[in-house]
């Protein structure tokens, strides 16, 4: 069987169980369950359990502390630098929404730059309480350097996601949760894995070709920015994924582009240190600040319905608003159960084994 | 001679007294000229005094209104909704920062939505005040709907620019103005006037399906999202587009998606309305809040240095940063004067003949 289905609550319990294990405390332990399984259940297996012994790899190895006490390093009304103190960036994401939701509360927006952090997951793990409270919400990380820039050969950026979230009425919420490169390295590995190659546009080799090779990075080649080629404008890819490094990372005093540290086992370790850590940016707009809350609501709900209702183009079946795809599987998801690939499946068995948690056997 | 040269300072007066003949008061000249020019300085044609008469001719119809009075109608500590008044989007887009810098100063951040206003130019001309403080800028606009969603064929959003600015010590600013399309319709134009085919992954026809007709957009066809295919994750530029949308018109209370008053002269104009104007959305970070101002623009300089100096790939020169190429051209113009194309400038010549300016001959 290629697939394993196994429940939400399963998953959540044991992705928690496995953090406490290593010494992570409750609060922590049930962010970093919460934020992998989200990744699974809205189909982005790539950030989910899959990732697990990675981060398992980097607590191991010293390079994210367990019970960390994260503070904030300087603020002004609206915003605040906090410092991770080393530690988990599935959590410190979520606790830096809560400081900038706070701060909105009272100020009608609330900024946070986050140093000194490790990898935090997908960026819509950290959004969804501020959605909750029918707030505008946005999150920013750095990441391994494996995207060259527009024009160029070297690894400089990594795949700097962004993510936009805006509350509806009787709608789903409008998710955008996006690489800012053509396609997450993700999807290099489910093809490596699968043995098939990728479309031209997706990555290039280490002259700075375009190539169909999945295993391109493992060969010193790169991811390419959103746009795929300078005739495409990819130096838009490039200039928003470098706005995302800039944010996350230039201001909040962490590393930056080649020098943030690696989550991928297949880079070194960096020499140089320019910052602390890794670095996010969260924040929230209260909409009340601009608009009462249910006419936004309403005039998103309208929003919503022209551009779902639109006609799609010859040979597509219909046309998608963002994040309603992620929101219908997650739904179908937390009924039926989430898929693990086999090897996956493997790999969470053996961690299960390690700590003696029986949860999966 | 297909080109003719005019001095900025010539041009900008030129501009300037145009608008005051058009009934506009002092400051919304000065700005409307000033963002005008930035534009043709930093060789964005397309937005700069070649759109002059499409400004003419909508305040000639009663659609901006001259000498408007913008006031606040919601405003809380970080953020407010300006209302234009029906006014000179141009001017509007710069009064918008001016209150968002206000913001910052006191809050450590500012955010304004606009409604009821009209086309504001290059999103980059309404940033430079707050660059010029240190701060780091924010501006955003919808626009005539001629783009399709990812997927889609008909024509629901604008090209709907972002912009972002970042101050640096000894280096030229980061900044990236970009529309949220693979090209900006300006693109199309230029390969009409010049008969030339346009490259796949432009643009589409009515139907969805690429061409490389520059004149498609007069036959019902669109603009796509940046990505320019489903292959290529065209649902991300679709998504960033949409951002701006949301941000811009739903959350400003002006018109958005289809329903945006068009600029351009060959749509008609939308009979039913969501709400008033175009919108805008501009805001700016006071860096301070975050760090220290010469901590974050040294740090900005290595960002750039580093960058800038990167290995180009096969067949490229170099590797530039968002904003240099322009920032370049504007030193040498300013120098020796901007170029404009014949046909608009007999344009130009016309204009100064109605209002009888005698300042281009």
């Amino acid at each position: 069987m290629e697939y394993k289905i196994i429940a939400e609550k399963k998953l959540n319990h044991f992705i928690e169980s496995t953090f406490l294990a290593l010494g992570f405390s409750q609060e922590e332990s049930s962010n970093a369950a919460r934020v992998l399984v989200l990744s699974d259940l809205r189909g982005i297996e790539s950030h989910g359990c899959a990732r697990l012994h990675g981060y398992i790899r980097l607590v191991d190895a010293g390079k994210i502390k367990p019970k960390a006490n994260p503070f904030v390093e300087r603020e002004k009304f609206s915003t605040a630098t906090l410092n991770a103190d080393g530690g988990l960036g599935l959590h410190m994401g979520t606790k830096a929404m809560e400081l900038a939701i706070e701060k909105a509360e009272k100020y009608g927006s609330g900024w946070v730059a986050v140093k000194n952090s490790s990898h935090f997951g997908v960026a819509v793990g950290h959004i969804m309480k501020a959605l909750e409270k029918g707030m505008i919400a946005f999150s920013l990380t750095n990441a391994s350097p494996l995207v060259a820039p527009a024009g160029g050969k070297e690894r400089l950026l990594g795949t700097n996601p962004i993510c936009y979230g805006f509350p509806a009425h009787n709608k789903s919420p409008f998710i955008l949760d996006m690489a800012t490169t053509v396609v997450a390295n993700g999807k290099l590995e489910v093809a490596a894995r699968k043995g098939v190659e990728i479309p031209l546009g997706y990555a290039q080799n280490k002259e700075g070709e375009p190539t169909t090779n999945p295993k391109i990075l493992a060969e010193g080649g790169s991811m390419v920015p959103l746009g795929s080629d300078l005739e495409h404008s990819s130096y838009k890819g490039y200039g928003l994924g470098s706005v995302v490094d800039i944010l996350t990372g230039v201001l909040s005093g962490a590393n930056f582009g080649p020098w943030v540290p690696p989550f991928v086992p297949f880079l070194n370790q960096i020499e140089e240190n320019v910052g602390e850590g890794i670095g996010h940016f969260v924040g929230v707009w209260q909409v009340e600040g601009f608009m009462d809350l249910p006419q936004f609501t309403a005039r998103m709900d309208k929003w919503i319905e022209r551009f779902a209702g639109s006609k799609p183009a010859n040979g597509v079946d219909k046309v998608f608003i963002p994040g309603e795809k992620e929101y219908l599987l997650s739904l179908e998801r937390q009924k039926n159960g989430i898929p693990i690939y086999h090897k996956v499946w493997e790999n969470l068995v053996e961690i299960d084994q390690r700590f003696s948690l029986n949860i999966l056997i």
